[in-house]
């Protein structure tokens, strides 16, 4: 027993070693006479504590060499359960979702350091601050008289431009006089909403879906219809038919259906095909929220928009996770409502400043942005993937998990029971930060998921974060589940 | 009768050259002898000229040495009639505002170039261009990862603590804390209306107002109740009590206390006072539009906010008149509804980008402000003065015209029956651009009204376009009022 939890002890240190990045693949383990002085163990507990690392698969044998550490090898976990598409969905309206929410980001605030599994937005590293600071001070010696004089009526001809001819890439023909360009995508949903509904209306959402929408609709006064989604294909067309059918006062369906926050999924083709449709047959509003689609690993996956032929579709975006957090840019495309939406948008903020449009319109028009996004793509990925890897291997049995081909967002289903509350407090307390599944919908429904970000560098520090995250999730596992396990 | 008109038509030509400024006060007018040989006049006829302008006080003679230009006296014009403020107001909800607005917008920056008494903000060259792209160049060079990071919460420290100190000026405690930063005060406005009131709600105006605060109340699907306003002291708090008894669904008022948009007038402490204490008593918000009060004359008049003892007084404010147009910014003080109006801000638009508040929060904790200030003053007031002077010289008789004491708007009657509308696109077929009184009120009241406002420089095109716009008004004076005068 003694010499048991002795061998248990040392192979969790090595293990630590290797999982955070102490040892690389390819490094030898200290030899087995040498682990037995560092250690004080005896000569079969430190046999015993090698064998245990090979049994996990992260070391191997080589004759006469000794144990050598491995490239981790992907344990692959169940994806997360479908919902059922054929209920009606119930209107839960909870009506306090931003005092909920904002207790939960004000926690994650005050912590300050740390690693944050919550942030949905890489650092600042992740972006190109120096290009985009010579591309300011370039517009301001051109023209610094932007700084003082009256704004331009409806966004800087220059990044309507560049814009335009972007969403070229995802399908969508527009003329750079259709673009309007907002304070972050935030503000494009506001307009979009307030555009084709009314306080008192239904809108339906995704089932769960980004809590940012959660506030804006809450804040708006209207009722967020929350329709089943599945996770590894977005929302489910046939429950939205479903609920049409049920709630004759929908107005309008949000959508992210690249990417999706907080799934991470993408909408097939044809799902995207049949959504546009539905929703023009049925004479509501689709609003496409396209917040993270430039995060695809092969490249943006095409908008819904690229589907619209009746102007139906508002397309929302935002400058926030590609480029630069701190210029709170977005953009969108009105459809048949843009007369209305910029006249909103006059009346709301009038039109932005120009001097942060000609800067952005700048680098995002030269050949840098596309290098640049090619890199964040890459380090997104691997980011997204050993995060993946250290969820399957440390998260307790009965952990499910979608592998999105893009984004930097994984949807965690905890084994059934555990709190995602309870786990977001314990993890806090050991200086982690995550997002709890109950941020992600008026229902209770998530209350045992996770979002886990993995926007930063994944480091020894990150490992060690994980860990801390998987035995918070341990602990939260309730006794009956373990005792199934 | 020949040599009448010709007397009178060389009068008009040295007149023109003395309003507009190519003769100075000081200059000497040409001897009666040279008037007589570069005209071809004889001394009758060019003693008869120099007379008339003397009669007109333009000019004096000085013994032995001539006619000399004089400072020009001001005429002074009856002031604007006070409205009835015992009648209580009728809740006109004129629905297409905004369209009457943005097609008189649109017809305006269709034109381009040539004098625009139509817009209420100075130019670029009115403003430290220069300090401030210094300030942008030092916030980029020490900050450049603002632009890619997160933003934080609430609007930038620095900015937050140099307008809670510029506060005291105007009589307003605030914490810093309290500071909340908006793209504008346009959206200041449409933040505390949506924290206050719901679509439907009723909201106190003054009549004439600006109109962009009704196209926010259209935009919000808020109705704007007109209170009577006296020309020179603001909104009639009398009236004001009547509508408040009339429709008890009056959920708040706005106000523009100081060197109100389109009156100028600044409202008396007295009346600020009772004010407050009426919305306090009567439960009903106050929200307060002090975009031009630090363009006062003799520095900003004391807020409404200055005598809110209980958090029933929302300040709002802009950067726009004063320092940046160009920037965006503006800023408010939510009293009892701080919290609601960060959450509205929040999910509106987010908190406003770091770099420019950096930057701005820089130049306006510098003295170099305070300077920036005083030199705008003077030439507001310098402009003012002669936009009023050359009007009560060259509008037709009946014109009435208040003589305020900040700000670079003046509101002009117009001889009764005569067309302000009409006005507009006559003198906008000569190039010259006005306010129609029809924008600053959803009722027909103000039809014989113009909006003059003097943000340029005073210059000789200057002159020559107040009497462009002098020839429109007379055009559209009626017969009858012709006849009668
Ligand atoms: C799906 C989604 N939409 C919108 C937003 C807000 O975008 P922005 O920061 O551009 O306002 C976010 C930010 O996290 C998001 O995840
Ligand atoms: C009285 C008044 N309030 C608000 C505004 C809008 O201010 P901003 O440009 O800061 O949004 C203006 C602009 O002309 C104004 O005259």
């Amino acid at each position: 027993m003694e010499t048991d939890s002795l061998y248990l002890r040392l192979a969790a240190h090595y293990r630590r070693a290797i999982l955070g990045g102490v040892l690389a693949p390819g490094d030898r383990l200290p030899s087995v006479r040498s682990l037995m002085q560092s250690h004080h163990v005896s000569l079969s507990t430190a046999v015993q504590a090698c064998r245990r690392l090979e049994e996990e698969g992260l070391v191997e044998a080589r004759p006469r060499s000794g144990y050598f550490v491995l490239r981790p090898r992907r344990p692959v976990l169940a994806p997360v359960r479908e919902p059922d598409v054929s209920r009606t969905p119930d209107p839960a309206q909870y009506v306090g979702i931003h005092d909920r929410v904002s207790a939960f980001i004000a926690r994650c605030e005050a912590m300050g350091s740390g690693s944050n599994f919550a942030m949905a937005a890489p650092p600042a590293e992740f972006f190109p601050v120096e290009a985009l600071k010579q591309a300011m001070m370039r517009a301001l010696r051109r023209h610094p008289e932007m700084l003082c004089s009256r704004v331009p009526p409806q966004g800087h001809p220059a990044l309507r431009s560049v814009l335009a001819r972007r969403a070229l890439e995802i399908g969508v023909q527009a003329h750079p006089d259709e673009v309007i360009v907002t304070h972050g995508c935030i503000e494009a949903l506001n307009l979009a909403l307030r555009a084709v509904a009314r306080p008192g209306d239904t809108i339906a959402v995704e089932s769960p879906t980004y809590f940012g929408l959660l506030q804006v609709l809450e804040s708006l006064g209207m009722r967020a219809l929350e329709v089943p989604t599945r996770p590894q294909h977005g929302m489910s067309v046939d429950a939205l038919d479903l609920a049409l059918q049920a709630y004759p006062d929908i107005r309008a369906v949000v959508t992210i259906p690249n990417h999706h926050n907080p799934l991470g999924c993408v909408m097939p083709d044809a799902e995207k095909a049949r959504l546009v449709a539905l929703c023009e047959r049925r004479g509501v509003a689709l609003i496409e929220d396209d917040t993270y689609g430039a995060l695809g690993d092969a490249g943006p996956p095409p908008a819904l928009k690229a589907w619209d032929t009746t102007g139906n579709v508002i397309y929302c975006a935002s400058m926030h996770k590609t480029l630069a957090p701190g210029m709170r840019l977005g953009w969108m495309l009105g459809g048949r409502w843009s007369r209305r939406i910029e006249m909103l948008k006059f009346a709301q903020t009038r039109p932005n400043e120009p001097l942060a449009q000609a800067a952005v319109a700048d680098y995002m028009g030269s050949k840098s942005y596309d290098r640049h996004l090619a890199r964040l793509r890459v380090r997104v990925r691997n980011q997204r993937e050993e995060m993946a890897d250290a969820i399957a291997r440390h998260f307790p049995e009965g952990t499910r998990l979608n592998a999105p081909s893009g984004g930097m967002l994984l949807w965690v289903e905890l084994p059934a029971g555990t709190s995602g509350t309870g786990v977001f407090e314990r993890a806090l307390r050991d200086g982690v930060r995550v997002a709890p599944g109950a941020m992600f919908s008026n229902s209770d429904r998530y209350d045992h998921f996770l979002r886990v970000s993995c926007a930063e560098d994944y480091t020894a520090a990150t490992a060690r974060a994980v860990r801390l995250l998987a035995d918070a999730v341990a602990a939260e596992v309730p006794r009956t589940a373990r005792a199934a396990a």
